[in-house]
């Protein structure tokens, strides 16, 4: 593992940190912030996974979290959003191949060789992060927006006891059912659509839920609602009497001014778990 | 005026606006963040000035300003660095040309044309802000980072009654005295000196001083100590008996990760000044 930079940062450090990662087959770059806390011992930890087209930094750099993790002395890790590096496949439109993982493991060529997010955001970092740093893995919260709120809902509900809360920020709800998603599920994973299910928030809401609580916000003005389908989150969760807040926010759309506006109320939120 | 984006933040609008601006001869673009409070009536104002290579994009994706403003019910205004455009001169260099205005008005070619940052910042950009949207232009403070903290405390001091409070993050102090300063003075204003002294920081500091608080942040282990020379207007502030507050923030550098730790003490000290 090799240090990028590391900048003081409400107290804490805000690290960039790259690895050759075994499961993508090339070299990852993941951002990590440790509050003062983890000088003593290990910290609870918050990850957030990004949208489209990001890298470990968009989030890093404009959400704003630092400062609430700081407050409560939580870490937060920002992973990448797909595989890089010149071998690695791509494809033209931002929504697909680099940037556009979609925190599935593909089984498609020309993906399959290095488009294995799932493996990567579930297995190898979390273990690199628990070797390395001073986490205590046995207290983790899952956030993330739009692709990444999408994964973060996926992980969180097909990994039990895995993660003690979750939530998303306009996440992608229903990808079997949108442009967002039938798309990248067909390249990554086949035509089969049974393989499809468990990377889909709503259905497996339907199917399994979340054991602890959950919190989802979506702007009203949101220029992509149509490809995020929220309203097939909000329908399953009701139906099967799931533990959660679904917030519509007035106003308010896509972009990272709408992430950083509710971020206090997210990072409070997990803490409340954290520290239960 | 063009209006460019408006999105919704922190119950506030952060919007993006061109305009063809005289002073500069060439279009302009800056951020503002209007809070909540703006449309019952006009807000105070607080103006970040960027630094090197910075657009009007930077801190306002970046400083975590926005929170601070709509809890206080501040707008904040991002100008841009420079004048813009294909046919405005330029320079390999980062630190000079464009991104690198450093608030003068230029007398020497090939700049004289388009850089009129001072007047642009100090004339142009308040009568249209004043023309067009609900702020208080008798209520305004004013801070920036880097080169941009020069051109906060450099306006704040020649413009008295001007401005209530000026604040600075790691403020490029002495440019008589540094190279980043000697050379873009040189080129902008020739090589007569007296005519840099009205855009040195600490020689207005020993000259004239500022009629209200004084605000000054900069970490101790920035990179760039030795260009800034945070000590000339320490020096020259305490020889003075200016009101002021300077602080040198153990282990932070020059980054936004710095700007952002402490830009709610920022915002708290100007609103303090602003609603006296």
């Amino acid at each position: 593992m090799q240090t990028l930079s590391e900048n003081r940062c409400f107290g804490g450090t805000q690290g960039v940190y790259s690895h050759a990662a075994t499961t993508t087959n090339c070299d990852m770059t993941f951002g990590l912030f440790l509050p003062e806390e983890a000088q003593d011992g290990p910290v609870p930890i918050l990850w957030y996974l990004s949208g489209l087209t990001c890298t470990h930094e968009n989030a890093m750099t404009k959400a704003g979290a630092q400062q609430w993790a700081a407050e409560q002395g939580i870490a937060l890790c920002f992973p990448d959003t797909s595989p890089r590096g010149e071998d690695v496949a791509d494809d033209e439109a931002y929504d697909l191949g680099k940037g556009a993982g979609f925190y599935v493991n593909a089984t498609q060529d020309p993906w399959a060789r290095h488009f294995q997010m799932w493996d990567y955001v579930a297995e190898e970092l979390p273990a690199l992060l628990a070797e390395n740093f001073a986490i205590d893995m046995d207290r983790q919260a899952i956030t993330g927006h739009s692709m990444g709120g999408h994964g973060a809902l996926t992980l969180a509900m097909s990994l039990p006891g895995r993660f003690r809360s979750v939530s998303a920020f306009s996440p992608i709800c229903n990808p079997t059912g949108a442009d967002w998603g039938r798309k990248q599920l067909t390249a990554y994973l086949g035509d089969d659509e049974t393989t499809w299910a468990r990377h889909d928030a709503s259905l497996l809401m339907a199917e399994t839920g979340f054991d602890g609580p959950v919190l989802v916000d979506t702007g009203t003005s949101d220029q992509f609602l149509d490809l995020l389908k929220p309203e097939t989150l909000a329908a399953a969760a009701a139906k099967r009497r799931q533990q959660i807040q679904f917030r519509m926010q007035p106003g308010y759309d896509h972009s990272y001014f709408f992430v950083s506006s509710f971020m206090e109320d997210h990072v409070a939120f997990h803490a409340e778990a954290l520290y239960a």
